[in-house]
């Protein structure tokens, strides 16, 4: 698996029972998946040849993020390794204005969108869809980091246009969904019960599941299929106030929005992804309880220590907590709490109670 | 943790999400808690100056195993560790003699019993209980290991009697059951579901449960604070054919009959083990299902190859899967299946149908 974050770290949890040998290729031996004690190899995710000493002697290459660029991509296929997903899939998890492209070409409801090279092009998409409107950095872009909402002309000053930026319409959403799919080489794939996902800043803050959603799941399985997904892919939708469902996002990845599969679902988003890329059947992905929720654990500042809060947040009953072995920062996930209920309001509560203890106001 | 075999490796599994550093002390660096990525250090459970400075440094000092004697204990207090559980609670499961006679001593149900030296104390203790009688030995036996069922005295030949033995009366079991409870320091504690265990050979085979015992859960709580136990302590039970519930042998340690409770219940023996030792609130243990069975993978020569059959084995709907990274040996458990349930039968069924894939015969 390239790159060793806390997806790695979970990864390497699911991946001790099956007995599945995961080496994770870190930036740094205090990277969540090293410490937990994945065999690790190091080189930087946009590094080709680097990458490609770092897989040597692996049978099915991985990835927990989407920052190995296209020419590294490349050289890791040109060097025989077996990758899943795919360079082709992964792209549309690495450049939004191609995602947005395809989905659009092949049928797909997703925003009003297009490229943007200057405040010209802004002005003329406002002028067909109005202010605001919403500006999108192709790549490179997570938990709120490259969008902007720009409310009109005056707001477009210092926007880097060099980076590549995509326009789209402004959006009265009633909800963001997301559904994590499930999918072999061969196709067979599996959805995980249907999520709401509530981001504060552009930050996933807690989800419940499951969430009613007519058509999402549906709508979710075609996109991954038609992308040519393998292993995990999180496919956030958006459900707008005029009864639209429209695709946002993809993720090529086991995704925080599949957190509480861990503990909520027969199994895990990681074990499936596991088991998807080294094409073995699917596990189920039904809820073992009526509902989960997850909270993430998003530090303050450097001052926050969830660890000194771990005992009393374990009080609570239910609440199961994960930490990522991360330093604390301002903004930065280090770790999530999932619990069930029998309703997603009552899984939310227990969860938000335990991560209310660890990082007290 | 002193020991890294199977249930260092689950309880690394454990120690992954609430960020808790689990060092284990291996025998080998291929012990499959090693393999597992928990950091090691190298020394042999009966060397006490080598279990000291294995341990240097470490906060908590547990075991996977009751293999390191009393002497290497003293010197592992002595130096200063912080052993949980402590030397005491450890010798009933290190006794089979002082467990038997602590337990008799509180008033606890215990089988019939006397420690023998010779075949004449055995037809003395026979000439009270009838033959046949079993031989125990005090300590060392497990898995069936260490167990005698003699049928008269003819069958006493070359019993090593220096080892020191336990005669008992040979009893008519209606069920094996077994009860892990997970105590802290303070003697909080709580019970998981009763289980039901199927033995051959002395080994166990499979079990499910909840188990239908009035009074096997209290008791075993009681038997768990009497010998001031830390950390998981399975009893293990026998319901005898004229209905007596009786006490059989103790673990100071997270237990086979615990496996289940991974997928079958909110917090698992392995996180139970570890808040229990560190003194943190422990997990609910309730199901979160109906019911749980558990099927070990015992391969019954070194040929099997459980993991060649394991694709095929996950292919079982709603079966989990633990190797534990072991080369196949005749009798030798390699991992277990776990599967949840309506009913125990319902579990049990799915459980063993994968693990008969992964050992066809």
């Amino acid at each position: 698996m390239i790159g060793a974050g806390q997806l790695a770290r979970m990864t390497q949890q699911a991946a001790i029972p099956l007995d599945v040998e995961l080496v994770v290729v870190a930036e740094s031996d205090r990277d969540p998946a090293v410490l937990a004690g994945a065999p690790y190899r190091l080189a930087a995710p946009a590094d080709g040849p680097a990458l490609v000493a770092a897989t040597e002697g692996i049978d099915i290459v991985t990835f927990d993020h989407e920052l190995v660029p296209p020419a590294a991509l490349r050289a890791l296929e040109d060097a025989g390794r077996v990758l899943r997903p795919s360079p082709a899939a992964l792209a549309h998890a690495q450049d939004k204005l191609h995602a947005r492209r395809a989905l659009a070409a092949a049928g797909f409801p997703v925003p009003a969108f297009a490229p943007v090279a200057g405040p010209g092009e802004v002005a003329a998409f406002a002028g067909d869809q109005g202010w605001p409107v919403v500006l999108k950095a192709r790549s490179g872009g997570y938990d709120g980091r490259g969008v902007v909402v720009v409310e009109g002309p005056a707001a477009l000053d210092g926007i880097p246009w060099e980076a590549g930026w995509v326009a789209e319409e402004f959006l009265d959403l009633a909800a963001e969904l997301a559904v994590v799919v499930a999918r072999r080489p061969s196709g067979e794939a599996v959805a995980y019960p249907v999520v709401r996902t509530v981001q504060v800043d552009g930050i996933c803050r807690h989800l419940a599941m499951p969430a009613g959603a007519t058509g999402a799941a549906d709508l979710a399985g075609r996109v991954a299929a038609h992308v040519g997904a393998v292993g995990i892919c999180a496919v956030e939708l958006f459900v707008v106030a005029d009864g639209r469902l429209l695709v946002n996002e993809l993720a090529l990845r086991p995704h925080n929005s599949g957190h509480a599969t861990i503990e909520g679902c027969t199994t895990s988003q990681f074990e499936n992804h596991l088991r998807a890329v080294l094409d073995w059947p699917l596990g189920a992905p039904d809820l073992v309880a009526p509902a989960a929720a997850m909270v993430n654990v998003i530090t303050p500042d450097a001052a926050a220590d969830p660890h000194a809060h771990l005992p009393a947040a374990l009080a609570v009953p239910g609440a199961h907590v994960h930490l990522y072995g991360k330093a604390s920062r301002a903004g930065r996930k280090v770790g999530h709490v999932t619990a069930l209920g029998a309703t997603p309001e009552a899984a939310l509560a227990t969860a938000q109670a335990a991560a209310g203890i660890l990082l007290p106001r």
